[in-house]
């Protein structure tokens, strides 16, 4: 393959992905990355400042699509369902499910990279409950609202990437939001007996 | 105070707490702790490895409680009960309101500190889910019922925490348990129109 190809950026990080998951990320290097993409390291650099960025560079953007979601949910929509659309559609960002599958098994095989998607996952969470209470939910339906939209998101993200799976992201999320309200019927039915 | 009293553990941890809130975590050292608490570092090296596990000491029994407490809830209750309730255990391991006050704000303040945190809450949902399946729960109800667990837990705490709170943090996990079904009902409905 030609050095400038469009796709570079593409073909670094699925390059990057299959390295990580065949050697490990901590043995894994820019310039291996490069190679294996048929490209300089210069190149690889031009698009990712480290090869921890490979995984987080959408991060940004990311929480920025889903907070712009929920500024756009009708003003009827109550608190929770307001934070479940806001995150299905997060769906649109990703796009790729073969790329999501390994950057998830990467991420989970990391301790270090797992700590960083807590932390834009626990941000997430906090942009949400400031979203809500922008909308004029109170307290402490809000941070409740947006604590379980992310806990919903964790469960459907989990099962979207698992073996086998054909649903959509956000199938899987309105999923979760139908079995959370079966479980907080059940929980309520339970406490009546 | 004597450099042996029996409560040396104890004051290390007040000293240290009012030295993070007052200087800041990083510019708080073991030598400035123990002469707060009126001790030598030797002493303080005797109860804790370094100033971090001054806030991350009780973290390991605090997961393997929870878990016991799931084990005893009885078979009966369903998976978020179930859930819940083994997190409300937690409160006979928070005895000391101001203790875990000053903690909060000394780890909101710290961002190495809150990742800790968050992978310490994370864990703590892996082993609730485990907890779960080992009860029969199936997928992705084990999961969901773990993940909305400590959703409500992260609320109530916070809400524990906060000025001016005199609700116990087992009735404010509770309470969130009912707004987060009021919630989801108010969803449903929703839906419905």
């Amino acid at each position: 393959m030609g050095r400038w190809e469009p796709d570079a950026r593409g073909r670094l990080g699925a390059a990057a992905l299959e390295l990580y998951l065949e050697r490990g990320y901590e043995q894994t290097t820019v310039a291996d990355i490069a190679e294996r993409a048929g490209v300089t390291a210069r190149t690889f650099f031009r698009h990712f400042a480290d090869k921890r960025e490979v995984l987080f560079a959408g991060g940004a953007g990311f929480e920025a699509h889903v907070v712009a979601a929920l500024d756009a949910v009708p003003a009827s929509a109550t608190p929770l369902t307001a934070a479940v659309r806001a995150l299905e559609a997060s769906a649109e960002l990703l796009i790729d499910h073969d790329f999501s599958r390994k950057r998830f098994a990467v991420i989970a095989a990391n301790a270090e990279l797992h700590e960083r998607e807590l932390i834009k996952l626990a941000s997430l969470s906090t942009a949400l409950a400031e979203g809500l209470r922008r909308r004029g939910v109170d307290e402490p339906a809000a941070s409740l609202a947006a604590e379980t939209g992310v806990a919903l998101f964790r469960v459907a993200f989990a099962r979207w990437v698992a073996e086998g799976e054909t649903a959509e992201l956000d199938e899987l999320l309105r999923d979760s939001l139908g079995e959370l309200t079966q479980l907080t019927r059940r929980t309520t039915a339970g406490r009546r007996r």
